[in-house]
């Protein structure tokens, strides 16, 4: 942690400031510039309230030198997080992991559908939501308990894990008796409770990125689960808000390399939510790929126009089938397998 | 509602277009123009999921005409609302509602220090957090059912009214209990589950903004707890988060006029939390109220060093007491009452 | 300035970074960390190109402790700038400098008109725009040279003063001969080679913010023009650009108490291209006043239905004179002239 | 254009936006709904200055309903645009144009070194700064037009094209005589001035994205040099900027196939610029090629920690050659050629 003073500080001031960091067990080193007094700590500063020592008379800021995050931290594991989902089914390791489904689930004739589709174009993971959080309080907001149902038993028979939202703590066991990964969205990103009750479990949860939250704040996230015993993080890039409105959100590719820079988690992109528009998907798959991308998540629907929840964004069984072709060549291009 | 398709679009296109809207009961009106078709919508759109026409092949976007929400917009109710707190506390109406205290409850010292401050500076309600959202895991996070506990019995003393945030569905009766306003904190503005639950009950709710939700989103929130029976909510304006990063979010004071065009509710202003440094306290207090602010929820602390939370941007009482003198003038000026 | 070295980094990575630092004529202190080096550097940094340093091997990121800007600093100069236009026009100092007049330049009729009007409500400074930045290249692009006279010969006539954007390096000369304030439009906020040719000038220069510059680059596009030798320079906050449509851009009043504690600088509000509707022009002068803002660059139209340029934003004579007559009570109730 | 009335706009009101509509040669549909009236404009809007009919009373707003540039836009050339830059060097075919070199023109041994380095990986355009605008006054700003010439002798002597900044409309013909593409800078996006000036002439000009502009205006400053005659206009994704700081910009890699669907220009991406980090370059580099991308643009320096520009988001000529090896087998993958 660097302190810097305010260019007038006052001698008192200072000295509080080193008895403070003192007190602390942190070792303060006062370096006296020719413009203002810089106090250096020395020592693990992230149990610290940063805060607690800006608030001090006389100082100006207070910056970190650590990153904020440990147990996601590269820097504490070196080698990559491979989640084990049984049945030989793994995110993180040289196979990409494609999720793929409806947004909604939303009858066994869709389910149905979707999961053989998907099984033939070799898809291991299925998603679906049950519970949907909706913006506007007059949308469809999911078929619920049923919902969870379906997916679990149509998955069941093709043979798929699966991957659900889970919006509400209270839902914590009937979602996790039903769903192979808990799916945290990004409007709970930082609802901490849900965090914590899921870090409790043992289950692989895919935490989805906050549309405004940065990296640092998304490991952090991460921290919340792991802290509470669950490691089995998979982190998902959806797009961050913007200015631009001709897409969605915006998809901040170069989170992929960056979060595989700074933590060993898995790194999985959602084309679908990042972009809002089913001819983006392909392109940006292949783009997430060739950045480094663990896995996708993405919304097929066999009938989009018919879709109760976000089917403007969903692409059609043949052009899953299409994107999965053309991705061939290019996951071997990369050293990946598909 | 206005349809766009594509500049090539198929009369079979544009056919299917007019009927799926005639089947939602709505009246469409195709206008054939140079480039493109443009189907206008007349009727209510408003519970019309729009991605359902907008994945229609052929079309190329879709607008809406009406605001997305109904309960709060004041083309529904014409006059503003006034949320009545008992005993002669409102807010929404000519006098200015001043809620002030700690980001978080810590001691019976603290709180009854506080409380005694705010009741000498005319503050009728008197803020404090028990359970408190922290981005990092190894912060504080307040002192629970005994920090509630402690601020009821406080402010009771004192003859304060009380707000305090909720984040947990689970603590509703709890939380309940103890205070006179919900605080749905800007993480859990699309906390729906938790916004239905606070919907449910009687009692006010503070919702602030969330930190990248636009307007209309945040009026969407207002109407989740609104359309399940609570009309008393009152809209915080608390920053939003901009590329800038010598303030702690970017406080948009536009939205207080605007809020007052397309509301009937009352919008408050938390000069502590958008700013993040309490020098700029005062200055965007007098601002929001010059805007036309119905309310300021501020951090003051009696020993901000000490604090164990946020205390980099709370104001120290006698900040807080120079402050309401200076507001006297002003709000007088702008015919308000302090 | 702070270096942060890798976690891992070598000896002789940490020896280079302390030799570089020794050539620069700065004093490194390296600080041997439990996990990290970490290198304080004592000294002016300015000069110094930071990203020279944060690409040595073995860095991880440099980081700065003076503010990149030193002629605009209020650490350079306490007491507040008042520019001085003559004829006994100031801003900067106790009276708010009201800036009023049409968004372009388009007729005698127009400006005769404006000019009456505002010279009656007590306007000092009128402005008007002879050359328009326009985003689409069909619009209305001003009237140019013609336009600079009508300005300067009708301002002359009422006894104001005149304020207009210059666009272009080429047009110094004319522009100067006609004005009294340069403006520079926020697009061209880095136009460092245009900063530099009014830097060079003792004429005074309204320097608006760019749309997406931090309030640092704005203090740096601003020591662009000091360092040339004029110091008369006023900064102008017009809003930033961020995810919200309702507005135009979204006005970041905290910057007028921040910019009064960074630097000695006078900074106006324009209320009506950061909000882009007339309703909320009154509003947001009334609170760009209150946060304590030198001065209000507003746009005024005798008929804006007819307007050449962004007639959707201006306000009518009639209202602005009633906001004059509403900002008396406000500018003495914070101890201001009108 | 579709204008959206006010709930309760008069009749009068009405009357007279139809009337100016009529006026304007377009076609007035008006559409009376169950709560507001909605008038459809039929014709070409684009000449039209929207902002003249939204200031009309009792317009609520006004929608677009056509894109607004034309020259740029895909509905009026259907095929892709291919620069031809001479000696058989294309940009906007199946051939990826990769353009690298350094951020700015130091000496010939650094031009020397480079050029070699880029001519045996199979470059065909280097690049290289001689004017560079720089964010703070401090910074080095290029070596001018010495700096034109070191570049175009050196590339010259080994057979490969040249790309270099313009900043300035005065330097238009002396840039012009030493580079094969003009370079607009991310900040000049919208210096319409310069746009004109570069459009008067037939040199190619490569558009870099502004920091905060949306796709729809950097489309409309593309459109601000073709309409002036030169259709010779390659786009150039190099981020936005957003809340996050871990890299300088974001790149927002979907802009690719968005501009490949609305515009027959081609685009190139910089990897450098927007990421910050030479890291990154790699993985992003493939990543938009697999999105799409015609080209890079990319900092190559080989010596970056003595590099007078930008020196930390360059990458070395050895990292060069192993990406480019990477690249082949990607760029095969997608069916393009390197």
């Amino acid at each position: 942690m660097i302190i810097v003073m305010k260019k007038f500080a006052e001698n008192t001031q200072i000295e509080r400031v080193l008895e403070t960091v003192n007190k602390l067990d942190l070792k303060p080193v006062p370096l006296y510039g020719t413009e203002r007094t810089v106090i250096a700590v020395i020592g693990d500063e992230r149990p610290v309230d940063q805060h607690h020592i800006s608030s001090l008379p006389g100082v100006d800021k207070v910056m970190s030198i650590l990153d904020p995050f440990k147990l996601a931290s590269r820097d504490t594991k070196h080698e990559d997080t491979i989640v084990d989902l049984g049945d030989g089914v793994t995110v993180g390791g040289k196979k990409i992991a494609m999720m793929a489904g409806p947004c909604a689930v939303e009858s066994e004739t869709q389910m149905e559908s979707i999961a053989s589709e998907m099984k033939k174009a070799g898809v291991q993971i299925m998603r679906g939501g049950a519970y949907k959080p909706r913006t506007s309080p007059y949308s469809f907001e999911g078929l619920g308990s049923d919902g969870l149902e379906l997916l679990s038993s149509v998955a069941k028979r093709h043979g798929l894990k699966t991957i659900t939202e889970i919006v509400d703590i209270r839902d914590i066991d009937i979602v996790g008796k039903h769903t192979d990964i808990f799916q945290i969205g990004t409007r709970n990103m930082q609802n901490f409770n849900l965090l914590k009750e899921v870090g409790k479990t043992q289950k692989p949860v895919l935490l989805k990125r906050g549309m405004s939250a940065t990296i640092k704040e998304f490991l952090l996230a991460a921290e919340h689960i792991m802290m509470n015993g669950n490691s089995k993080v998979m982190l998902c890039e959806r797009g961050i808000r913007t200015f631009e409105t001709e897409t969605r959100n915006t998809l901040a590719l170069a989170t992929v390399p960056l979060i595989k820079e700074l933590s060993h988690l898995p790194i999985i992109v959602d084309p679908s939510h990042s972009t809002g528009k089913p001819t983006l998907v392909s392109p940006m798959t292949k783009a997430a790929i060739a950045a480094g991308a663990d896995g996708i998540l993405v919304d097929v629907h066999p009938n989009p126009q018919e879709a109760l929840c976000d089917g403007d964004q969903a692409i059609k069984p043949e052009t899953f089938h299409k994107l999965m072709e053309e991705l061939k060549p290019l996951t071997e291009a990369v050293g990946r397998l598909l």
